[in-house]
């Protein structure tokens, strides 16, 4: 008797295997002829393998007929070609053991739909939905086509620290991580004395690891980072979270052509991986999701098109031109905000667009400044029905310029001494972008707030679990 | 002009190649003939390439004879046959550009020798040296055989939570994560008013993704972490880090037993991969580290042998009868220390040996309990020369007897409750272990100090970077 998944037990090829089954009830339905259907999935895939399971067990009476959704059984069997319409097979039960029973009276997921708001209040339970299942395995199956992505093209995967005296960005909202009891800290002239704290100086939650990437990119060529980052802002956005995985992919001797080029070939991997390998969940979000209708559309716009390069410049022209009316004011040397993204991608150019080339002032003190002076070598790369998905740069390896844009932006180079090192001591061109896990999960399944793409979801006011 | 990398230069295939390296200068050496040997090196292997610069180029005198240690050059070339012994090619240039200088008053990398300890104070250069670029690559080929074994054997990668307001084992200390001021907290009452903290409530960084990735086992069926975890232990020992990566994987409807199968298939993967695709590595290592002679019969013995399966019974049976002088007394009921797991698997089996069921008094409430009551479904991996390696167990799935424990270690049942549902709704016979990830590469490369093996270590008082 082998143990099989349900996967294999669906496929035809598994027909005449005598097999054991284990995973959960997700519906049984008695039939008049005196046998009940036992809908069983084990979390290898979408779909149920439905167990016919005859009256003659010993045990049918006293406990198949009771089995209810969410009871966790392990069933022998043969699998059988199957008579019904969209199964392959089906399983004819000689043994059906129950190990844990769910009581339906209080057991909250039952047969009926549940929303997803509803569902956030049970993370724990809420990977047994078919909606969270297939969120659990696109997540895997993203993450790992970036892994081999990666490994394939040369890249070292570097474990870039969480825990961080560093501050990536010389802006955004950080976490601080301490063993002082904020009750009772220690003081040194009315302040609090960070010497007697567990790293003998304040430390925070890392916002991103690009910084010690650059270090690494500038030793051993082309790594990247896979990651949790955080961000303590008070944001309550269906696209906000306050830890999120990042990817972060850092090489040397890569100019900003090099980083587009690997940034949509990157892009559409993932895309490619999630079409071959995600095909049965990929189907349930866009049958069952609200708006999903232009899923495989919208995937396949972005996989079979060349990812179309325009400047910021050239962009902020076209809006200007549009003729719209903008919520943001367009004008060059502003930011660009969702809309202006959106229409660029969805109704200027619909394809994927890269927007490079934006106002130095916009932008960080590590991005390389052009000749022009007014603008550093940025690029984000914006998709139809989503908006920015990747944000990148060339970084700037210049000592004497980097020094100067720091000192524009109100920061001390004097902070940033081993960062600066990297440009003293055989500094080379390098370029980089980050990658969010959650909005990729978002733009390949259609999925509308973040904290259903994640399995335990920290926002202002929410660390259960 | 192809852009190669080092590692293909040097490959017999590439000779006759006309083609463009770039990376770093190793060591230069001018030749009395007239010409310099540059030993080239851009993090893609251990090794260097070889390249030949004709006094003919015209920057010969001016630039490429002031070539220093650290530098950053551009090099274009014809592959060819090396003459010299221990190198299949040479490059022979036909143009080198400096792209970097490094200026050898200042640098700190030089061609002499550096101790581990002072490459530990410029953590962001160390991965240019020879042995963190191999630590370097060993770790990502080590990661990305974790995420390969796990895939090829129908696992889901889940991410479970970094920041958390739940606590794993009940004990271990933790840090704080806070966006309160513990120089200004707010207060009701004269204690923390952690309502207005960022959760609401206090939240800390995780320990383990045990519990949580029991909760996605329970729908999915197997699954594992990979993410960081963290201790607020005050230990400064050459073993212990704040921050380190921990791989937990953990299947519904295995027992111990196949949790055993799955730890040693695990290990000798990681162990085959390691000699298969980082041979170049490991032998610099066995040639370069103290005390590293043994590192092949080291990882030989853990892959050919069979794991020797033994209870913590017999093993205090054995060290009883041993007539050795233990530091500390060995007793039933009594913690194993090192040196006793040592003598198991070096001096007595010679082997892999994993222990388990140990007496319920060591071991966190989670642990199934066995049949005598006395002992619990708990498993250690011990390896040769290093000792513990993975530590997991079979889990209680039992909703009576694991409120019985929880209360038997003076915890508050109330306080888990959806860690209890998954034991009140469809629970499962489940399992699962730990594997850190720098004991791991400790393992595999025979380096002594744990703040070796990671990129950015974090330790009481060091949070540089």
């Amino acid at each position: 008797m082998d143990k099989i998944s349900v996967a294999d037990a669906r496929k035809a090829e598994a027909v005449g295997r005598h097999v054991r089954l284990q995973g959960w009830v997700r519906t049984r339905r008695d039939s008049k002829g005196g046998f009940s259907f036992i809908e069983l999935n084990d979390g290898s895939c979408q779909g149920n393998v439905q167990v016919v399971a005859p009256g003659e067990l010993a045990n049918y009476e006293a406990v198949v007929k009771h089995l209810h959704t969410g009871a966790s059984v392990s069933i022998d069997g043969e699998v059988k070609a199957s008579p019904a319409k969209g199964q392959a097979t089906e399983v004819l039960a000689s043994n059906v053991e129950l190990v844990g029973d769910a009581d339906s009276e209080t057991y909250q997921l039952q047969k009926k739909g549940h929303s997803f708001e509803f569902l956030r209040g049970i993370a724990h339970l809420r990977p047994r939905t078919n909606t969270f299942g297939a969120i659990a395995r696109l997540r895997h199956q993203v993450s790992m086509s970036i892994h081999q992505f990666f490994h394939e093209h040369g890249f070292y995967y570097i474990h870039t620290p969480v825990i961080t005296a560093s501050d990536c960005e010389g802006a955004g909202a950080m976490f601080r991580v301490s063993t002082i009891d904020p009750g009772d800290a220690p003081k040194v002239d009315g302040k609090v004395d960070y010497t007697k704290d567990f790293f003998g100086k304040p430390a925070y939650l890392t916002v991103s690891g690009q910084l010690q990437g650059e270090a690494f990119a500038c030793a051993l060529g082309k790594i990247y980072t896979f990651g949790p980052t955080f961000r303590a802002e008070n944001s309550n956005t269906p696209r906000h979270l306050a830890e999120f995985w990042m990817i972060e992919p850092e090489m040397a001797f890569y100019e900003l052509t090099d980083n587009m080029d690997l940034a949509e070939a990157f892009l559409k991997r993932i895309i490619s991986d999630a079409l071959k390998f995600c095909m049965e969940d990929l189907k349930f979000f866009a049958e069952k999701l609200e708006n999903n209708k232009e899923l495989f559309a919208k995937l396949e716009n972005v996989l079979n098109n060349p990812f179309k390069r325009v400047s910021y410049t050239e962009g902020v022209d076209i809006l200007l031109k549009s003729g719209k009316k903008w919520e943001y004011p367009v004008a060059w040397g502003n930011d660009l905000q969702s809309e202006h993204e959106r229409y660029l991608a969805e109704q200027h150019f619909k394809c994927p667009v890269i927007l490079y080339d934006y106002p130095r002032t916009l932008k960080p003190f590590y991005m390389k400044v052009n000749d022009d002076q007014k603008t550093v070598r940025a690029m984000d790369v914006l998709v139809p029905g989503v908006g920015e998905i990747i944000g990148g740069s060339q970084r700037e390896e210049k000592l004497d310029v980097l020094e100067s844009r720091m000192r524009e932006q109100g920061l001390e180079p004097e902070g940033y001494g081993w960062y600066l090192d990297l440009r003293r001591y055989g500094t080379v061109p390098h370029s980089g972008f980050g990658l969010g896990l959650e909005r990729t999960i978002l733009f390949l399944s259609g999925m509308a707030n973040i904290r259903d793409v994640i399995p335990f979801p920290r926002t202002p006011g929410n660390a259960e679990y």
